[in-house]
């Protein structure tokens, strides 16, 4: 056996059973053994931001680690983007990068790069394997790394000769360590300072979204009368009728402050402390009010259910209490686009059981509250700010969830990072319909340049502007075999939308606005 | 004056006029600075691999560097891939990322990343600005690393307070260092050496590969007998009718090996020792022969022309010697596509004075000695093995190269990389030529596989296999506003490429074989 073989046995072992790649020369031993090892079905994306942004989406649907095989430094530093994403949604991700033959390093061929460096800046955990009976045990150590509470990136840099050389064995992979559970002096404390008195909001991330989270969260805001809040952007959530509707932090630096006006206690669940997305002039970095206080109930490797439970239960609120019901109706609207009337339209169209991937920046600022009553669903969101995010991500999840319709939401100009996905969907048949957002201009951008005090001139409207050439993104997916159509009015989206919906397979609809 | 008008101003004064860009939030204020400070045209590339394979295409026809506006840790990284390749090519180029304001970086919001980690990794000098006040002669000390014989990658981090901060200051631009001369006792070793007898292969690169640098390299060949060979690949050339027909060492091993068979003295002229691309198990890194002896005539800072034409005198060569003349005719031929026949037809249409971006993989092997005998000609290849290379190349080096033509030979499967490409090219009116041998196949690898001993199989049969869905190039380009043919056979291709080339403007050619 050799290393790469043995590489694939451990990944089977571990669970590890999907692997997104674009593989090159030093990862053919890979392959190789790919073609004489069974149990990793393997998926193809033409460009490492889609290869990573896959296996983001599958880990965050799947909660454990797809693999990715990615082709020395610049295979890796191409998927940075979105590993960044993925390392800010907490996804468990496993990179195999191939590499020079370890004795081929020194002498800088053309591909040499400070892979390792770049391996150890984006990821929890890095290792190159030194030899190919090294290899299996490396192998393991990576999953239980991918694996460990919260979800982890793990690197492994596998040199060219550790995968062809003789001497492979299959690693033994280990539990991973598992969330801690929240200890009672905390829950306490926590207690004590809410009930104090004075306006609480608790800020939920992670794990503490899922329906069982916010089950257990609205039992805690039942009692104490806190508000909940997500961060601006959720890796992960589970929404839609029946489920507790909690807004999100807005995006934008005022409306975060305006929220927070008055707040005494700020409780953070598997959350960070809520940030300005980016620092203003003579505006706060932290959206905690002075005079706040801001506690942690449980940590992002913490069990932030189990803490969300026993603080309920400290509070003397009971097992079930009645889910608040948002009063927005989901209707399909008629005209132009419009935010607001697109996502009570949206809401009204989205099958059961969809997993929406939603980066459609402004286009989306307004989806998050008026689709409360939609039909229940998960809703993935871009965490780490790094654009290219939807289409591929929407990818993986569609790999990780047969059975599941998925929907993304895509901004123009975000997509056009990570275009290429379009392929790996229709190639894979993976029941996925992308509406993209063609408002022809980075927009948000617009915003930015108000916020910081300057007004658009002469190069920013140069370097805003998408409209010169015209993006036809119905020719875009035509050229990578995806059915296609482009709207321009709420009506034609909901007929179209709802079409999409009743067949299997890719689809996207360009929604000019 | 802010710390992002002052480094404008900087820039202009350093004759850095021309910025390639994607920018994000935290660089607003460099953009308000572009609104009111003349003198840098701003470029838009749809993703940062178009960014920085924009500056690496300009700095190789410009000879000095382009900036680049990256958008924090994700925005460098995207843009690795061909910083990475422009390394190689020894381009000078100027990266400028915005970063959060140096007060928002410990806070950890989303987009926050080991920025300085990748830059350094990536980069040959690196700074992070850490007030308004010395942005501006930061700027400079950037422009004078970038400028550094024989052509370095200098990444300046500028956080948004230091950009909007007021206090800046222009920054005085020094001049670089310049190329070294070689000294006399090293020429007159290299002459002894190869004085001792026994084949000599002189390796050349960079300016060893401008026109002067050839004539120079001739002289020295015509007098001693030894051979002139190119890495294999350049990073520009000086190549066609009345130029020295000068072949590179092939990229296979075995035919590389073959080339050296028996040579006794390697001299190295701005060269690395020739290597293996890759490693293969039992196929040696090194490519000189056992028994050779290498040695470096000029180093990559130092100056080749003067190095070679110091030998030549050293040597009692002629000042001026006939150039070779290659006997293979160009010509148009007909049929399907084959390597040898197109490179022939190629070299038959070519138009004067032309710029080749050529990143052909497997369809380009032949290009090379068959078009000797083309019109005169700048030839520009990937030296670092990232693909995404050549569309940007071309779009860079179109921008730096005012009515010239240029002509990008495109392999599919890396094109697929960056085809964001081509909406620059539309919206600036670049007269490009773009050809994509759409062979839909990652086809080097199947070779690859081969070459490390191992079999196609289902698994690396499915992730070479670019055919499902098809790759439609027409439709692609029309979705970014560029006219395009589809052409199967040579005759066909000939007859778009001479009325391509006889109009202005970008433009692409789908060669299906």
């Amino acid at each position: 056996m050799n290393g790469a073989e043995s590489l694939i046995h451990t990944l089977v072992a571990g669970e590890v059973d999907t692997c997104f790649a674009n593989p090159g020369t030093s990862e053919m031993h890979f392959v190789s053994a790919l073609d004489r090892v069974e149990g990793v079905k393997c998926v193809l994306g033409l460009s490492e931001i889609v290869v990573t942004g896959c296996a983001d989406g599958y880990g965050r649907m799947r909660g454990r680690p797809a693999a990715t095989l990615l082709h020395c430094g610049p295979g890796f530093t191409n998927g940075i983007a979105n590993i960044h994403n993925a390392r800010r949604a907490l996804t468990p991700m496993l990179n195999i990068v191939g590499d020079h033959a370890t004795y081929h390093r020194v002498f800088d061929a053309p591909l040499t790069s400070d892979l390792e460096g770049f391996a150890k800046s984006a990821s929890h955990w890095v290792r190159s394997s030194v030899a190919a009976s090294t290899v299996g045990a490396d192998c393991a150590a990576a999953i239980k790394a991918a694996n460990t509470a919260p979800g982890q990136i793990a690197t492994l840099i596998l040199p060219a000769d550790t995968a062809w050389g003789e001497g492979g064995e299959v690693g033994l992979v280990q539990a991973a360590p598992t969330r801690r559970l929240v200890d009672e002096p905390t829950v306490a404390a926590v207690a004590a300072q809410i009930k104090v008195g004075g306006p609480t909001i608790f800020v939920l991330f992670g794990q503490a979204l899922s329906e069982a989270g916010l089950v257990a969260a609205n039992r805690v805001a039942h009692i104490s009368g806190a508000k909940l809040k997500t961060n601006a952007q959720v890796s992960r959530m589970a929404r839609g009728r029946g489920r507790v509707p909690v807004d999100r932090i807005p995006y934008s630096i005022d409306s975060a402050l305006k929220v927070f006006e008055g707040v005494k206690n700020i409780i953070l669940v598997g959350a960070k402390a809520p940030t300005a997305f980016f620092a203003y002039p003579n505006k706060p970095s932290l959206i905690a009010p002075k005079g706040s206080q801001t506690s942690v109930l449980a940590r992002q490797d913490e069990d932030s259910i189990a803490a969300l439970n026993a603080l309920a239960d400290f509070l003397g609120a009971p097992v079930n209490v009645p889910i608040p019901v948002d009063t927005r109706k989901p209707e399909i609207l008629s005209g132009p686009f419009d935010p607001e009337a697109f996502a009570l339209t949206f809401a009204a169209l989205l099958p059961e059981n969809a997993i929406v991937c939603e980066d459609a920046v402004t286009s989306g600022r307004a989806l998050f509250a008026p689709t409360f009553n939609a039909a229940p669903n998960d809703w993935l969101q871009n965490t780490g700010g790094a654009i290219g995010f939807a289409f591929p991500c929407a990818t993986g999840a569609a790999v990780a969830s047969p059975g599941r319709k998925v929907v993304c939401l895509q901004a123009d100009g975000a997509g056009m990072y990570s275009l290429q996905s379009l392929w790996t969907q229709v190639r894979e048949q993976l029941d996925i319909v992308n509406v993209v957002f063609a408002n022809s201009v980075y927009k948000i951008l617009y915003g930015e340049l108000l916020a910081v005090g300057a007004e658009p001139g002469r190069a920013s409207n140069e370097l805003f502007d998408l409209s010169r050439p015209h993006l036809d993104w119905v020719s875009l997916a035509t050229g990578m075999g995806m059915e296609s159509v482009s709207v321009n009015t709420l009506d034609a989206f909901a007929d179209v939308f709802k079409s999409a919906c009743n067949r299997r397979g890719p689809f996207l609809i360009e929604f000019k606005i």
